[in-house]
């Protein structure tokens, strides 16, 4: 029997996906193993792949497969000749590589090229900047990738600003007037509730730390402990932690260890780990759906919405600190009880650093970059002020100011790889975890008492069931909506902060 | 100004060696990172790439680029407008490149890729099988390795038998009757040295071993004393060291522990690392070689004489044990001096495993699998006799006898990656490195006194103005030839080991 149009439509998808993954092996290398000379020609690899991968996303012969694939399943649909649920499937599946096609179709392929290259120099420059606290050195490349990305823009000419439409690709559909709104009643709010913390806990925090093979021993007791099978997940140690999909039963994750930060480490494990176990639950099933956009996450919210609940709602938990404390002990750690290890998980002290910030003080670290980079994007913040309205909008909304670029605008590495309208994903995610929590306790009872009674598979489950197999289904908001039957609101993740300050101040008294 | 045919022809080149080194970069991944169920998805990419390498490297526009590079360059040659070494290099490069492309043509695309799979496939079943110590279950993955390299190989339909064609990549120009020729007084020469080092060292060795971080510990020492560059060098373990280029800036190498065996991850390191500097030397500034045949290793028997060079020459010298003693003295390796050191790097014991294998059993281990290759390709030995025969020649040449194929005809990796033809490379490093060695020290005095004096450098210097930058200028025999003034012969290395094994009875008085 010869292939049928679909057939061939998902023939073609398959070899994009393995290029893509092998872009995505080279970015893994490139964070892991990779010595700081290779960066020259990994970017010149990057580049050659990005072309390639350009070519095959925008040309005629892809056209023509789409049209052929739509023709083909408007038959079937016309004669009646496929279930209502698989046909719905497939139309979405349409509709999200028109969407794409066309989006890769408006872009120059010279500028696509370009666009690789200053990602990837930007990516070293950063990383020098940071050794060397020089953020002069890394402003020629983060203004070179700001007048790319506002030319990609320019050519997708797509009826949303500029900022909106670089955000696409990581949060669908999303506006900045949705943005202002979700994050007003935070802005307000959080200062508010560090304030409260502040005062009930006056505590000052002992100075700890443990041996890296203990921190990393840690990391593994909770990973087994989360479901992790050996022989499709992989760690290894990079700057930044991520996660990362390389095949369809390739799944790794990187965490880091920072001296004098004994938590670090086991919360970015946890961290990573949820991002990688919403990955491992969309539906992908023999490879069927790798390759098509159904099997592909439906945005970077929804992403961090579930590294946020392991990090968060699972591992900051009590019950977690319960459940977990005696390998603290049997690691030799000095903080005396259940409770101690709770208090350290959440130490809620503004800091400077996004990545090891409280849940408190996180949204506000979000909101400062998100208005950074509008403003860098859309409002002409010129390149060079960075530094200083960095450190001046801290001072405003966190009252701390960093000693020095490393530790301010220079600490993450969004910026440097071009990635304009990512940070509000996390604190969306944030949102969504909570609000998806709120479902999952009405399903399942109170969190605190599953991870208490150490079935935490039974959480996993949940989230496979309803909210990872959705895949790009649904939009974010549409998920929200779909699980909690209500629309996206900050108002659950404002009552669970209320909650745990409430709850760690009684522990203080 | 346009740019010449000549560099058109030099960007098509690189962008041929951005794929291949994305390829190697793929192998690296899967050889130290990847997860075990990634395997059939890496193929697959694999499989991809060598679909597009392949017909990067056989199509008409190649040709066509290589047939106007090379009828300016004859147009230069007669106008006398490019100095005459310019020019033989530009020729040697031609002629190299198409020699090349006649094989990538003569080659079935369908054929090229299935070989890529069945390599990845027989990779992965090699990493089952040996631990599963199971050969029943790699056999078919050999067998068909076998049989589509024979097909490669009336596809070439060179001038020479089957198991010489799929030798040349590793060994140009070798033929089984040189092979035979230089390894026929090793066959005889060497079970007598074997039972002389036997007699004279009745000395029962203890058991004893290192802490892992010591052992890497003591490898870092090595490596910098070695002039490592760590910005141009990774180092990570895998089940069999190796090493890699990814870049003209980007040096791997690969290392690993062995329980029991505390010099083993060392002489490993050593080993590789004289792979690397032998890549590290080849003719690539600024990336001007790295892409063009002159700029390649020119066979792996020479790579080999650089990496036993390193392991043998050097690191297993009296002199190397001498002044590296204090570094195991101060990791508390339970040994009592130099000399003890010494001994323990050149026990003489006949084993099973060519890796591990001393200096005089080596060359048997070599001539045991050359011979069942050839018998594999040419002489119809089945695959599933292979374990029987294996064992028997084992017993006949070394003495000894696996109890199981996990350490007899299971040890190797080469095979599961239909890699024939390559292991005679190893003992002609031998003998390469042997009489190499012989005129190094006509130029710079003994190399014990060099070792002694920690002028590891000038060593280091010689090899790279002497040997490495030919790159494929010359073949093998031929380099030696420029070298040493001599053909090449066994007699260098034979005279080394009765040195070695009388220097040793006198210790051992």
């Amino acid at each position: 029997m010869s292939k049928s149009a679909w057939q061939h439509l998902g023939d073609y998808l398959k070899d994009t996906q393995l290029l893509g993954s092998i872009q995505s092996t080279l970015y893994w290398d490139q964070n892991t193993s990779m010595p700081i000379a290779g960066s020259s020609w990994r970017g010149e690899q990057l580049s050659l792949l990005a072309k390639q991968l350009h070519a095959r996303q925008s040309c005629e012969d892809f056209e023509n497969l789409i049209k052929e694939a739509k023709s083909d399943l408007k038959h079937l649909k016309e004669k009646n000749n496929l279930e209502s649920h698989l046909l719905k499937d497939r139309f979405r599946n349409i509709e999200l590589l028109e969407q794409d096609l066309k989006r890769q179709k408006s872009l120059d392929p010279k500028l696509v090229a370009q666009l690789a290259t200053a990602k990837s120099e930007g990516y070293m420059r950063w990383q020098e900047a940071r050794k060397n606290n020089d953020y002069k050195s890394f402003a020629p490349a983060l203004k070179k990738l700001i007048s790319l990305r506002k030319e990609q823009s320019d050519q997708l000419a797509e009826q949303r600003s500029c900022w909106e439409t670089l955000a696409q690709p990581f949060e669908p559909n999303l506006t900045i007037n949705r943005v202002r709104e979700l994050f007003k009643p935070l802005k307000k709010r959080l200062p508010e509730l560090i304030e409260k913390a502040a005062t009930s806990n006056s505590k000052k925090f002992s100075k700890w730390d443990l041996a890296i093979s203990d921190q990393e021993n840690l990391c593994q007791i909770l990973l087994n402990d989360w479901s992790r099978d050996p022989a499709k997940t992989a760690i290894a140690k990079s700057p930044h932690p991520f996660s990362i999909t390389l095949g369809p039963d390739d799944y790794r994750i990187t965490t880091r260890i920072v001296k004098g930060q004994p938590l670090s480490c086991l919360l970015a494990t946890a961290h990573e780990w949820g991002h990688s176990l919403y990955e491992q639950g969309l539906p992908s099933e023999s490879h069927q759906w790798f390759a098509w956009p159904l099997g592909q996450a439906t945005s970077m919210a929804v992403h961090e919405s579930q590294s946020l609940f392991w990090e968060n709602r699972i591992a900051r938990s009590l019950s977690f600190a319960k459940s977990f404390w005696h390998h603290f002990e049997n690691a030799g750690a000095p903080i005396h009880c259940e409770n101690d290890l709770w208090i350290n998980m959440n130490r809620f002290t503004p800091g400077l650093n996004r990545v090891e910030a409280d849940e408190l003080s996180y949204g506000l670290h979000i909101m400062i970059r998100t208005d950074l980079e509008i403003d860098l994007i859309e409002k002409g913040l010129p390149v060079e002020d960075l530094p200083f309205e960095w450190n001046r909008r801290y001072l405003n909304l966190l009252g701390v100011s960093p000693e020095n670029d490393k530790e301010g605008c220079l600490q993450d590495v969004h910026w440097s790889e071009g990635m304009f309208g990512y940070f509000p994903s996390y604190l969306l995610g944030h949102l969504i975890s909570a609000q998806l929590t709120k479902t999952l306790e009405k399903d399942l009872g109170q969190i605190e008492k599953i991870i208490e009674s150490q079935k935490i598979n039974t959480i996993l489950e949940w989230l496979r069931k309803n909210v990872h197999h959705y895949g790009r289904s649904l939009d974010s908001e549409e998920l929200v909506k779909k699980v909690s039957g209500e629309t996206l609101s900050p108002n659950y993740f404002l009552e669970y902060l209320d909650n745990k300050v409430e709850n760690l101040s009684k522990i203080y008294d």
